[in-house]
């Protein structure tokens, strides 16, 4: 189907600034520092000087687009924890008691916090977004979680989120956040789909099942791919088939952030499988993308190593929220500050000429 | 040799505090997050309450220990880059120009920078503690690179540059930076030496060597082995044949720190060399040390490896000077921040019982 507004957003992508990202690799050539030693950190800090079009951003407003919605596959115990677990922790993150209040604090990010689709309801709650378009998905084991209609509508709702954010006051770089139990099932199921990978490959313990739990969660993904016939060539029909809401928004925060040039740090397993879809959506988005960590979760690697992505750190955590994408947003930040406050050689009154690279022996 | 002095240090460390330890990975299971869904970071910090003898220490006061001198054994061209960079690198630090400076700035970390034995003189310069042993060390590969009397002299000068810091106003965390062309080849050997691994395994490109230089640097440091057989055994010996100034230093640093009951992040390869004395002058020192990342260079993996350590984040850096260990000491922070600040299950009125762990199928 693809709505206008859907089609526009999706072609509304543009390739990063080439010129840019190759004079901040030489920038960081002229640094007072062994040639390349700050490694992959040169290469994401050029990446993002290419994205901004600018060796020198202003990294002022960072935010976590933190989207939450429940799964009706919860009804076939997927998860450890029960459903209105969402519902709680959402309170938490209105509180300032999660994980990503505390870090978000420590690095000075905002959390901007959507209800695109928990069970049950808020009332008016300080600093919660209200875009809930059902009371969480459809079971995807008995059909699929949602129409394609709801599908877009998700993407589109992300999209009007970080939009009307960004209208707000300029955004310089986003992290991918989500709260959703039952969502490393949907997760595992679009990377598996969309990467070919199989199920036992990529489906693993979530918030903390057994083996034998997660031999139960493979075959529940195993009967909604066998009923829905998710389409790998059609990232809104796998979304629709297997997905979920808090899925389909962060795609739309990720095509949305894409569109204003402002680079995207992913999280673990599910911000990969929504950036898995963006990419299938529109491929350039791939350049946009910056990975953090690598989730304890197996299938987040599968989907990394797809988006050609090595992770910036492994402490084999997998909480969700953004947690570790926040430390991703920092490495990204310090490295801008490296590239324009360290020393040059020149202003050293070194020159690299005289400091006998590649010396004969 | 080892004077009394150097005795009764080696002899001040006692065992981290292993309730404390307990009672923090206890506290994080009752926070509002999956069970052990922080990774690692768990444990880094558990045993960093260990160490503090509390949960909820203050991480006021966050210093980097940045130690210069320069080494003989650049006169057999082992290094890319000419001695002279050493004495302009410190001048570097002094202006605030360096990688370290504008990474200790963001982060809010002090820098202490010390000259223990760079070839040429400062001056009075504001904010360098001259604690010059000489001017540089001798050649390793036609003797050994100092005396006995000098590597306990060296360990001693970073001992009293950690005192009279902390007596000043009490320290709560460390990173360990070094600065020292030359001083990969000095670290590789202290690695080979003290893990018995093959120097091919262990030595490699430095500030940036090419395939035959890095031959031409493990011929060296063979000769180096041979003409003074350093005893694996005792790592004084060890320090003064095949060390460094700024290496005896740091090993000084460490014990030091480890004493007063300060968490010790280490940096790269060089660190790496300085903890591996260190823990084989006192293997109770191990319990205070944490990776940072894991350096391009081959040897600190096979460093970390001996220490047991899994490192946090890997860009492929190897630019010394403490720049990875300012990211391990953030990481440490934000974990003591989760660990204090995050809301429990009780205060959210979920309780444990009611999470359906291990639900059955």
């Amino acid at each position: 189907m693809k709505n206008d507004k859907f089609n526009k957003l999706i072609q509304s992508i543009n390739p990063i600034d080439l010129t840019i990202q190759q004079s901040a690799l030489k920038r960081f050539d002229k640094l007072t520092k062994p040639t390349k030693s700050l490694g992959r950190l040169e290469d994401l800090v050029a990446r993002a000087a290419g994205i901004y079009g600018s060796l020198n951003p202003e990294l002022k407003r960072k935010v976590v687009f933190l989207m939450a919605a429940d799964h009706g596959v919860t009804a076939e115990k997927v998860s450890a924890y029960p459903a209105e677990i969402t519902r709680k922790m959402v309170l938490n993150f209105l509180d300032g008691g999660a994980a990503i209040n505390v870090l978000t604090r420590h690095f000075g990010i905002e959390v901007i916090v959507t209800d695109i689709g928990v069970r049950g309801e808020f009332g008016k709650k300080t600093g919660l977004i209200d875009k809930k378009i059902d009371q969480g998905t459809m079971n995807m084991a008995i059909g699929p979680a949602m129409t394609e209609e709801m599908a877009e509508k998700s993407v589109l709702v992300g999209h009007e989120v970080f939009e009307k954010a960004f209208k707000e006051k300029k955004i310089d770089l986003i992290g991918l956040g989500e709260m959703g139990i039952g969502n490393t099932t949907a997760s595992s199921a679009i990377i598996s789909v969309l990467t070919g990978a199989k199920l036992e490959k990529v489906v693993d313990m979530g918030t903390g099942l057994q083996p034998k739990e997660i031999r139960h969660k493979i075959s529940i993904i195993k009967k909604a791919i066998k009923i829905s016939q998710p389409n790998p060539k059609d990232p809104v029909d796998v979304l629709a088939k297997v997905g979920g809401f808090e899925i389909g928004g962060l795609v739309g925060c990720i095509l949305s952030a894409a569109a204003r040039r402002v680079p995207i740090v992913m999280d673990g397993l599910i911000s990969g499988a929504c950036a898995l879809l963006a990419v299938n959506l529109n491929p350039i988005v791939q350049d946009y993308l910056f990975a953090s960590h690598c989730s304890k979760e197996k299938g987040h690697r599968v989907a990394l190593l797809y988006l050609q992505q090595l992770p910036v750190f492994d402490l084999e955590m997998h909480l969700g929220e953004g947690t570790g994408a926040v430390f991703g947003m920092n490495f990204l930040e310090a490295g801008f500050k490296l590239l324009n406050e360290m020393a040059t050689f020149d202003e050293m009154k070194i020159y690299k000429g005289n400091l006998g690279h590649g010396v004969d022996k």
